[in-house]
């Protein structure tokens, strides 16, 4: 931490200001400038709210030189994080798709769409049992049954169950059917439930808030870490800005971002992102072109019927097109999707 | 909700949203235009997406005729909603004001705390027990002791208890010591607690998501109004802008705007909405003349040393001089603030 | 300025780093530190681009310790900023309200109004003549013919004009008729307008760009600042964000914050703030309670036929009203809204 | 237009609100709900403020159903707008590059990049002559001495000149150097200019504001359209939002949007949409997978000592790796990246 003196603060406050420091557990540099005394703050503190020192008197400015999150900076592990489950490998050279619906509707419905999403390439079955609706007058999911048929579609497939938890109280119910536990948007700042979800074995996949700046989403992230699961995914999603033409603004520019900050694998939402099926492609093409480790969609066999999000689910046949010129582009990054039928031979377009 | 076609759109496509709006149990009146067909879809259903029927062949634009939220709605109750809790009563002409430290630190910090608040004139006493930390490293506040300790000081000065629940299962614990249960900003749309709450007897301070729009704050209050607790405070606590001076934008025209929306009281909370000291007074001030039916502040007798927040803490003496002020500017909107050693007498400035 | 290096750099690095901070023209004081070593730039620079530094191997972060702007600053001047335009003083005690329609229409229309904003206390007459309109097929203003009945209408009534100048080229007839040159939202970062501006001598009533932080907007005045005219007014208009329910979210906190920052003085525009009638009179109550120097707010006689914004123009009786309560507002923060008829008396609600 | 009723509003209001539409030219049609009447508005206005009928007493909600804009659009002209000069052909199936430094800063810097970008495969040579520099302290640009250097360096490489025009006085200046006249992001709502770039017989390159809604900016390049020059190019260029990581939050899927709305060529500039230099390929790659016409980018043989932008500016080997991965990209979406040296062979990687 830097604390940078008002020109002419005088000796009490500079006095002061080191005080603070050294209570806060700092060891402290001072550098007298023309204008300005600057303070470097030494020591291995995360937990610092730098408005504290902010508010003393005399003090211009307040600089954090650390990040505030250890266990997902690069600098704590250089390596990418790499999570196997089964035969799958995420954060690898392989490119990783999510897909299914959004919510589970009915043991026929997940079935046919599990069927067809593992015809076309995905790895991952998405799909919802609870569902935290904006409206109360809304679908709320199917519960455990969803999460029933969830599994056995899964399982006829060989595929990977990846599904929300909402509540701490739903931890254990989810982890008996899910391969991975989905944290969405709005409660990524649940620290309660990012807490809980830090003591279990299972592999967490942590939505960026609509709102929260890459700082904050990779702090939810290291609550998580810090419980002693080092196995998250991290998922951008969309954010808000003032454009309503689509409804978020996918923030591909956090791919790159997050690939440098931290060791974590990162995904991409084109569905919640863009929340409008014909832009859905564009935008996974554009997330792998930009280094994204895999990306989730929804997809859905009669999205005009389905209980919710039916308007961003693509439809069978654009969802195989889609894995189609994904392939292009991964290989043009020099990456990899990987069909199951060819048992890890890829599929030529 | 209205359907407009686009031009040439054709009879078959029309036909088909037709019978959509049809299924979704909707009347349908058409009236065809030189270049649009509208369909007027008539019934009282609050749970569409409307982007169900966006996607549609040859449909140009929907839109939503009535709010999605009803409970909350000044159609659906005229007159505004008071609160009466002991002598308190917020949502009428008396303007109501919570203050506290952040987080309940020690007794001896929340019995100080409380006295001199109580001195100035607030009628409720704020104080966090459990603290949602955008850090795992940082305190977390000391839970049920927390609870206790802030009764006891509001009992000891008359005052109120108004206090975070971050989880449903705090809800019984807090509810034992709380007489108004605040939900966080970070918790807006946590539908599970919402819903617990709306079957409780207590009333809910609701404050607005750091980047939820204002129909999506009515829709969260009705999680609770549904459930069937129809005593619920929104709170406006700031807004997330591309403006960093300020840790939030305070978005005062929240205040006019939800009055007209909805009879619920609406209260602001300068502290978190700037995050600087300094600012909250002339904050204050604004949300009372701009409507509000009271506000939220943080006080502390030692934020130098404050375990959170301590730098948008206002010190006692400010404290006093901003209640003498908001006494002023309520009389300016034909409103006041009455003191508790009053007897219900108005301190003269 | 402040370089902090990452850990363990190296020497090469920090002498590279070094070479660069000199070659700006910036003296270095260096301390290592036991993880970082930061580097602290002295010099009295306004123009670095601190992207320049962060991108040099080895750094981790760079800070400005030094506002970019200079003859803004509340540093370069310590006591407010006063304009005295005839009988008029802005930024003193008295609280100024600008109004008038959105744009000049007819001769009749400004006469009108002018006598009407008068009588309820205005001391500035609005009125656009240039309307820079975000369709081409709009109605863009009445050109020099606008002015002229502009000008006659405050004088007939004893009011100062303030009007928009929207390019350079209208500058020389703009200052003929006005008494205060206005510069839109939009054209807050038009520099070469602002350049021109600089050389003249009438006030300059700057708005906010709709999403420029407040450290841009007190640059764009440093562009008028720096070519020799001191009289800036800075007007808080709205600012883009994500709620869509108001037009914009007037930033009401910005105007402690200039208050602080700067030494000029600072109005809002309530009107375009929100963009609807009814939230007009809370939001400028809220203006003044926070420390607004004035206000400037749309009104029209009939404003269900004005040409541009009538949506957000205040009918004489609703402007009338919002005087009488602003003078109470200006009363409860030991200010004043002084009567042109009252010769200086303040009239008694 | 479609304007729905209040439930009860009575047959006075529904008239009176009938009787203002006719006033405006539209047809009306009547439908009458169980609760609500609607009112279909028909007829070919783009000029109305709809909230001018928001405010009108008894309405509830007002819907525009047609665009504003209506020569950008893709109801008004179906095929891609495809813009060929010389040998260039922009908005076809060739994807194109534009590069070159920030603002020309010397004969022999501009030489020196030209000959490189060229080499690598651009076809466009950017170049400021006229900075809009957020400080009136920082490095305004060479003017007419810039523009020479610009022409003669594209002459001698076989480029085409893009360079900004940043106010109605230097439009001719610029012409008679450049083949693209570009429009900053921050006279994107500079009307004046727009409507005399209308006038003009080259290309206008308009860069989205940085708060502009994607209906903002067709609007504004309404303005040019409308004055008989039909060759824009849009180019999006980051929009402002809450995160601050990124300079700017490059809006990508703006791409497929455009390409949806508007028969219009779109570019985007990752080098301003992320402020970055290693998010420029990632950012560049993903334009071009969502389906982009083509990127600018920044090029400094020297950056370090760039008189702006240089943080932000490729190395000459970093843009020719970019030229290589974007054939790749383009490729796999079925487009092109063709070589000048290559006379319109593809260069093979």
């Amino acid at each position: 931490m830097v604390v940078v003196m008002e020109p002419g603060s005088g000796e009490d406050r500079i006095q002061n200001v080191i005080t603070h420091l050294k209570e806060m557990g700092f060891d402290v540099h001072r550098s007298d400038g023309v204008n300005h005394t600057v303070l470097g703050a030494v020591g291995d503190k995360t937990d610092v709210d730098i408005r504290q020192l902010e508010v003393l008197d005399g003090v211009h400015e307040v600089v954090r030189i650390s990040e505030p999150y250890k266990l997902a900076s690069r600098m704590f592990r250089h390596e990418d994080t790499v999570i196997r489950i089964g035969d799958v490998t995420i954060g690898g050279e392989e490119v990783i798709v999510a897909a299914g619906p959004c919510a589970v509707e009915s043991r026929e419905q997940i079935m046919r769409i599990a069927a067809c999403v593992r015809e076309s390439g995905a790895k991952l079955l998405r799909g919802g049992a609870f569902k935290p609706r904006s409206s109360p007058y809304s679908f709320q999911g199917l519960g455990e049954q969803g999460l029933r048929y969830l599994r056995e579609a899964a399982d006829e497939n060989g595929l990977l169950v990846i599904t929300e938890v909402t509540e701490i109280g739903q931890i254990d119910l989810v982890t008996e059917y899910a391969d991975i536990l989905q944290v969405g948007a709005r409660n990524m700042q649940n620290f309660m439930l990012l807490k809980q979800l830090g003591t279990k074995k299972k592999p967490v996949f942590l939505k960026r808030g609509m709102s929260s700046t890459i700082r904050e989403w990779l702090m939810a992230s290291e609550y998580i870490l810090s419980g002693g699961n080092r196995e998250v995914i991290l998922c951008e999603r969309g954010i808000r800005t003032f454009e309503n033409y689509t409804r978020n603004t996918l923030d591909i520019s956090a791919v790159p971002v997050i690939k440098k900050l931290s060791h974590l694998p990162v995904f991409t939402d084109p569905s919640h992102g863009t929340g409008i099926r014909n832009k859905v492609i564009p935008m996974a093409l554009a997330s792998v072109a930009a280094g994204a480790d895999g990306v989730i969609v929804e997809v859905h066999h009669d999205p005009d019927h389905a209980k919710s999000d039916g308007a961003q689910s693509l439809y069978p046949g654009q969802f195989a097109e889609m894995m189609m010129q994904l392939r292009a582009i991964a290989r043009a990054v020099q990456r990899r999707v990987v069909d199951i039928a060819d048992n890890g031979e890829e599929k030529r377009p």
